[in-house]
Formats: C-alpha cells, structure tokens, sequence
C-alpha cells in the first residue's frame, strides 16, 4: 500500500541519520568530545546530549511512553553549552542515547501510516480540526532534520586518526 | 487519503528548510558570502551554489524536466571549495537557485502519492523490483536532509547586523 511505503521511506531516513550520528559519537572518547564544532560553539559532548534530550521528548509526544532522561533537559536544551559545570560523563549519555532511541525505534516501528497521522502530543483537538498537518508523521520529519541539522556541524570536525 | 497526508508533510518540510535558507543566503551580501562556515571550511557562496547545483540535479533524477545549470557541477560539487579560480557571482547563484528551486517545486506539487513511489531515474528497472525503496519519495527526503546539513553550518555564522 503506497502509505506504508512512504512510512517506510521516512524511517529509513530516520534510521540512516541516526546511525551516522552514532558513529560520530561512539568512536570519540572523553576528552574528543571536548571539541568545539566551531570555535566557540556547541562541543560534541553537548551536542550528544542536546540530541538525546529533544529525541526523548518524542516519547510522550509521540504517545510511546513517559521520558527516560527529563533532567537532560535543564542541561542540555535550556542551558546553552558551557553554562553548566559538570555534565553527565560520556557513558551516561551513550546509555540514555542507546536506551532511547531503541525505545523510540520500537514505537516509530509498531505505528500504522494511520497512527502517524494522529495528532501529537503538544495540540489540542480543536487545534488539530483545523490544522491536520500537526500529525505525528510531521514530528518525525522535523526531528530527522533537526538531527541532519547537527551532523552537518559535527562534520566539520576531523575525524580522528 | 492517507498517502496524500504523508506526501503533504514531506513537501512542507522541504519547503520550510528551502525557505530557511534562502533567507540566510538573500540577507547576505557578496563579501559577507565570503564567509567561511568555520576556520578552513566552506563559504557561503560556495554552499549557496552546491545546494543548487545538487537540487537541479534532482529535476533529470524525479523527471521533472533538463537541467538548468549543469556548468556548476565542476564548479560546487566536483571541486572543493578554494579550487576554482572563479566563481559565479552571488547574483548569477540567486538566479539560478530561484528558478531550480521554482521548477522543483513545480514538479514536486504536480506528483500524486503514486508518483512519488516511482522509481528516480538513476535506479534500473530490475533493481527498482528487487528495492522498492529506491523511489522519489526517498530522494525528496534525502535531499531535504541534505539541506537540513548544511543548514546546520550555515548556522555557525553570526547573522549581520
């Protein structure tokens, strides 16, 4: 059915950004992650947070379940790189990634094209009427551009030997 | 109809990340285009004219139509940045960029679900049946990715004053 391909479509993209990402972060170690994508901008360990915290607000957005890592948020969404003195170390981040986007790619897998079509989380029923476009299946997108968005600056960095 | 929900979405974040672009590229001027998206990496200019040497390559890639400017695949996609003497100036980019992007558009609006779940061009027939995911729809996502990347670079210059 043409719905289920395109669906399928959008989690391949999903899933080839993430996988691109995860390459980056997991061959750094600690004091790799240190480094700025541009010289006084986001370091790579805040940008791995910063990931990790918008793609566990898909959870309850998207209806799958409750948050894995709310207090990621003070850290890594509201406070702007180097504003906070210690974040969480590089295997506590790795394991909040791991833990959800597996969770993530569970739901994303388990939606019909018609559940994606359902509003999400952040609009009311009135407003959803009027406007169908907030569906869950605009959300996806959007936050696979966001991902995008980062590894474009992560890419500016070189890899290391 | 559902597909023509998700084909809906698909083209709005398209749109969303052109038109975010763009209006990075047309607030600049020439000698702010020189700008560089970090220490050694690529101008703006350059980027301004190797998303729309890649987004008129899509126009022959969905059959949409001929290229509109093949010249600068020598100039922003084959070459690096800093390799060719002489670039087209910001005013020739905008130009094209406006009517590669008008013509997309165009043909983009044109395609029904069906459409979109066609093979691209670059794709046989024989493996087109053995991977049904080498179509448009796929394309048009990857691209809007693309854009999303380098958007993401553009975004570590200073906006003017």
């Amino acid at each position: 059915m043409p719905e289920q391909a395109l669906v399928a479509s959008a989690l391949g993209a999903w899933k080839s950004n993430l996988e691109r990402a995860d390459r980056v972060f997991s061959a750094l170690n600690e004091e790799q992650l240190q480094k700025e994508v541009a010289p006084g901008k986001n370091r790579l360990i805040y940008l791995w947070g910063h990931l990790t915290a918008v793609h566990d607000r898909l959870l309850p957005l998207l209806e799958i379940g409750p948050r894995l890592c709310p207090e990621f948020d003070g850290i890594f969404i509201t406070s702007p790189d180097k504003t906070v003195a210690q974040l969480p170390t590089a295997a506590e981040i790795k394991s909040a990634w791991d833990e959800v986007n597996s969770k993530l790619l569970a739901g994303f897998t388990s939606f019909s094209p018609a559940d994606w079509l359902q509003k999400h989380a952040s609009v009311s029923a009135e407003d959803f009427a009027k406007d169908p476009s907030l569906n869950r299946f605009a959300v996806l997108l959007s936050r696979t551009n966001h991902l995008a968005f980062h590894l474009g600056q992560m890419a500016l960095i070189p890899k290391p030997a």
